[in-house]
């Protein structure tokens, strides 16, 4: 009998990849070459690597579950597959880590003045400017998943008071304070001085923050958003940094990416657009694949798989 | 009797002045009157909140113990008032928070790519860069004094290894992993990726930070100064930037303040300026005129005083 067929469609690069040395001998993994389509090599496939279109998808008939090296899994929407019983795994937790150094990023450089420092220096300009201290603040994590429980440790760590809010009955971690859930946003955003926007997008967390929502905080907090543009309405978070009811946003990602040419984010003050860069990480590749190959060894073993997927909840 | 008199020379505003309701009753408090000068109202002062030069010392004859509200003491180095019985207090750990804050900032401004993110927000230009992650990295934190212990506490939960190097025989924190004297410097900056220098400015620590002590770090490792410029040999440290030794410099101190116009870090790949705004905090008024009318307590019980200066030390 023939070995189950793993792909690699999404390439890490050769130094992640001789990590498959320590994959199961009772499979045979093999490479997508560079430049060929996955359409073509999928048929016999059962363990895939990386992620599969609308189009490819019903060329593969032996495909049993998917690993996605990142977290977002908007692509996975398709009913095809979202009813189907190829089972999916992402990559939450692994994030965690450089998602939580990027939040703290945009914050304290909005905070400590380093975005005016940086114009200063373009004309070799030196001056004190105040700073804000975010010690003793409150921080509102919305969205408890890796990245949340990440960014939770380290405002613990500044001194921070730490409120969230879940969709979901998780459980309260101790670098928590206090923990809510989707009914009792409106009041933690009153006694908010910084939110962090960590939850995935579906269709409740579409434009969850708006009006209402930015009008419930105190004048001059801040919003981080580390996850997903779309949960933004982008004009309200714009009135409210008009209204000085933001002093600033850290936005990692926007409603609409790239961000358009015209909007009106890239001139506003205190705004930090990043590119949707947060995932990066000198580490994260390695982390991924050791995931793969943990995932590999339960497949064997007939072990429940690590970090599933909800295909309909959609994270 | 009299009451002994205390001078609020470092006016910090009404609302951090009224905290003086809560001095003790034993004690006459006074203001400096805006634009009127130290050395007319020193005479009968034995408390002052502030700072004396040179000039003036000698007319403060019934002067006890002076408190300065920020941390570095090289003002009062001149011989009259070192070797005098006069004591100084500093606001050492208050400023903890805030410049543990600002060293995070300049830090991870760096490793996140923001400097490279604001500049391409001036082009409206969207494009994704690579990231640094910090966790698992090796930090060093030069001086474990108040500032150098608050970054210590931010380290650990980033996942950073955390070592520290100090003059003193200091007691080691449970979020340091290692700590070593002076002599282990060296060493413990061959494993350093990030080097935090937060001690202050002595004989011993002027350009203590040199070629030997660069050259004995990783490539590609980070420097954040929060404490004081002369610490490093900034000739040494240009040429550690430029042969790729340092990957970043995150710079709220110079060796000469304002940095001059001609100098070269204004220009510099990965070099952040901050113009001496690390110890910025809204906080920092109130958190100082705390310590004070706790001294002030102290002082009228015949109870010692909290944070006092070893003058000959320099801290």
């Amino acid at each position: 009998m023939s070995k189950p067929k793993v792909l690699i469609a999404h390439r890490p690069g050769p130094e992640v990849e001789a990590m498959l040395e320590d994959a199961p001998s009772e499979l045979e993994i093999r490479f997508l070459p560079a430049g060929e389509k996955l359409g073509d090599h999928i048929s016999d496939i059962e363990i895939l690597y990386g992620t599969v279109n609308e189009s490819d998808f019903p060329k593969a008939k032996a495909l049993r579950w998917i690993q996605q090296p990142f977290v977002g899994v908007e692509w996975a929407r398709f009913p095809a597959f979202r009813d189907s019983d190829v089972s999916l795994v992402n990559s939450r937790i692994l994030y965690g880590p450089q998602i939580a150094e990027h939040a703290f990023a945009l914050l304290l450089s909005m905070t400590r003045g380093i975005t005016t420092q940086l114009a200063f220096m373009r004309h070799k300009h030196w001056e004190w400017t105040p700073s804000i201290e975010i010690a003793g603040m409150t921080m509102c994590i919305l969205g408890l998943g890796g990245i949340g429980r990440a960014v939770a440790v380290r405002a613990k760590a500044f001194d921070c008071k730490v409120i969230a809010v879940d969709k979901e009955p998780v459980e309260k971690p101790d670098t928590v304070d206090q923990l809510g859930q989707m009914d009792s946003l409106v009041d933690f955003l009153s006694q908010t001085d910084i939110l962090m926007v960590c939850c995935p997008i579906t269709p409740e967390t579409h434009k969850l923050l708006s009006h209402d929502q930015f009008n419930a905080m105190p004048d001059g907090s801040y919003i981080v958003n580390v996850s997903r543009g779309k949960v933004v309405d982008e004009d309200a978070m714009i009135a409210a940094l008009d209204s000085g009811k933001l002093a600033g946003a850290g936005l990692d990602v926007t409603y609409t990416e790239p961000y358009p040419e015209d909007g009106p984010l890239w001139t506003k003050q205190n705004v930090i657009l990043a590119s949707h860069t947060a995932g990066g990480s000198q580490n994260i590749g390695k982390r991924a694949m050791d995931l793969f190959i943990e995932n590999l060894h339960h497949d064997v073993n007939g072990e429940p798989l690590v970090n599933v997927v909800d295909k309909q909840k959609g994270y």
